[in-house]
């Protein structure tokens, strides 16, 4: 059979564990000369296509590839770009096929969430409607674990672990100090329209600690919010609030956007928590601490899942025997065959079914009164989060890899995005 | 020798490894059986003691005790109370003799900071001033690593640990976001009065992570910072901002009280981070994420420094043996003696010279232009980082021990704090 190249490229949001997922890809493709030459990386995702902003992974190293598998977010930068439809904006896909004949690129690897899913699906499509050969496999990978199909989405687990223990290390603090100070302690985590990772701050029930969670798919009701935290400082002495940044309000408004106003009439931006904690002080008095986890859940790599991390690896790999199996429009999706002992492997799953499709959280997985997850959601999650897999630290610090990324040297005429 | 009781308690913001002193403490009276009869610990700090709300360590197995090592909060609870002097309110101090009386209390041993050290000074003082044999050992903690005469204060190293890698990766993520989206990241960390926190973060500049730093030590100069924050983001494509809270602006203002008003028209709470951000945005354009690490940070024994957690433990047990050794009023001091290597020991500090004294961030550890760390800062912080000494893990999270605390039955009347 003959040789082609091959394109990888990550797009949205990054995560602890994509870079493993990368790692998953090259080597597996580096395992395979007589069918994959080079992995050509689009820097920044796929505007790297786009542009015919190439990067020759071959100038890496083993040990370099290697490394991606401890190092968190992107290693040959991501984008926020979505691809019109071919209708729409038949220009970049005559571009992209341009740049894959450019350079001998057979197999399209496409690492990221929904809207990357649709990307992905696109390219596939491509095949047919322009007459270009190519085998487009999609790599999951979101935070948000909201695609189909699949029972998680590489980056999830991680996060969820270290949401999960920052929440219990925080609220031994706050439990610390509730007596003469700190009776309340808010963290906001990532999430906008599913609160699969505020479900894991509530893990921390089973250690005994009180948690009151806001979730994006349940409307607030300030009055019963204020009473169940109340009820829970009394009876506890302390409470933990975890808040998602989508929590809204009934009428549909983001907790985050108060109406408050900086000094010069702007529009305050952001930040569900401080908002969250200023209600709590308004109605109860009760001093309170609150944190913004923002980027440090999601490049946490220090605290990463091992099984997040060897899924987002499998995922890659299996994307590579997928393609050299002859397969396109395809997605490697993650399959549990049971819960305890858990176990899972990989399954294939068509990109048809998985692009624009999102996953919210079940309704049986949040508690009657609203503000908890059930024995189900915590079935769901602590496989997810099983195993450390530390990376190695130098000087007191984690050795994260930064690749030489090598660019490939341009073939086409400049292209404006 | 006769057999005194000890008395042992925690005091002002808890941090990673102030239960791994407790350990030290505990585990080292119990090699002196001949010597010290029980440890009882306050619940709660010096209120247990004033409350006569004492905990029986005794109850608690050798196994829970080694648990302390890795548990991150306070294991019997702290408090923000400061005695007053002695002029002031004779009447506490009264109640301290009369609890330890009660309780054959012989050793008294704090868990604090600066404003603890002033109260265990203060109750040293009680044996000449009330004619009470009492020996007070001050064991230092703080994660502000403020105290006099100590190279540095266990709590610190593992926050800065904590603080450097987090910086690290969510640099990682932004550099990875930065073509597209997010251009700056800005992380807000403790520190109201000194920059070592704060300074932490700078360590990732060997990384080639372009970072500026707001101390509370320089006086916040937009223009200046807008412009250094504006190079850097043409140079690198992204930057990293870490702010202390307790950056100023030159008329003493905090950076977080920037007269902005929540709906209400009330002022809004904290939050140096998003003032920050928000300036950002209306000064450059760049768009931005921001977290504010709170409780996270002290609390992150998942992270904790090695070299922290030995020398946390080290004053414990130093603590105990200075006592043994007949001594009153000291506290057991680091003193490092090389950089590099790295080596210390542990020596004695007289009391007087340690309660109400600050100890401020050299100006030379803070680069000409204000916005970073000095190579001598550098030297200065990484031997504190080093190590790793992760806690046991179980169903994916770690296994902190919560203790019985079983309390002490009571001999004396009621008191009001």
């Amino acid at each position: 059979m003959s040789i082609k190249n091959a394109f990888y490229a990550q797009s949205g949001g990054v995560t602890a564990v994509i870079n493993a997922s990368a790692c998953g890809v090259i080597e597996t493709a580096r395992q395979h000369p007589d069918r994959i030459g080079t992995v050509f990386a689009g820097r920044n995702g796929i505007i790297g296509a786009l542009t015919e902003d190439l990067i020759d992974t071959s100038q890496e190293s083993d040990e370099a590839i290697a490394a991606l598998r401890y190092t968190p977010a992107g290693a040959f930068g991501s984008c926020r770009y979505k691809l019109k439809s071919l209708e729409a904006n038949k220009r970049e896909y005559e571009r992209l096929i341009e740049v894959f004949k450019a350079h001998d690129i057979g197999y399209f690897f496409y690492n990221g969430g929904g809207d990357s899913a649709d990307t992905c699906y696109k390219v596939s499509q491509l095949s047919e409607a322009m007459g270009y050969p190519i085998q487009a496999i999609h790599v999951p990978k979101t935070v948000d674990n909201d695609l189909p199909i699949t029972d998680n989405c590489p980056g999830f687990g991680s996060v969820a672990k270290y949401i999960a223990t920052s929440t219990l290390e925080a609220s031994f603090d706050v439990r610390s100090m509730a007596k003469t100070s700190t009776k309340v302690f808010v963290i906001e985590v990532m999430g906008r329209h599913a609160g699969w990772i505020a479900a894991a701050g509530g893990l921390v029930e089973d250690q005994g600690i009180p948690v009151v969670i806001l979730f994006p798919e349940v409307p607030f009701d300030q009055e019963r919010f204020v009473a169940t935290l109340r009820s829970k400082v009394e009876t506890f002495g302390y409470c933990t609030v975890v808040v998602s940044e989508g929590a809204k309000h009934p009428d549909g408004r983001f907790l985050a956007e108060q109406g408050t106003r900086d000094a010069f009439g702007h529009a305050q931006l952001g930040g569900a928590a401080p908002v969250v904690a200023n209600l709590i002080k308004e109605t109860t008095g009760y001093k309170y601490h609150w944190a913004v986890a923002d980027y440090l859940q999601r490049a946490a790599r220090h605290l990463a899942s091992k099984t997040d991390v060897e899924q987002a690896y499998a995922v890659g790999r299996a994307a590579v025997e997928f393609a050299l199996a002859g397969h396109n429009a395809v997605m490697p999706a993650i399959k549990r065959t049971s819960s305890d002992p858990y176990t899972w492997e990989i399954e294939m799953a068509p990109l048809a079914k998985v692009a624009n499709v999102e996953k919210f959280m079940p309704r049986e997985f949040i508690s009657e009164d609203g503000f908890g997850i059930t024995q189900s959601c915590k079935d769901y999650l602590y496989p997810l989060i099983q195993g450390e897999d530390y990376p190695p630290f130098a000087r007191g610090l984690p050795s994260y890899v930064t690749l030489k990324n090598a660019p490939v040297a341009r073939k086409l005429a400049d292209f404006a995005l």
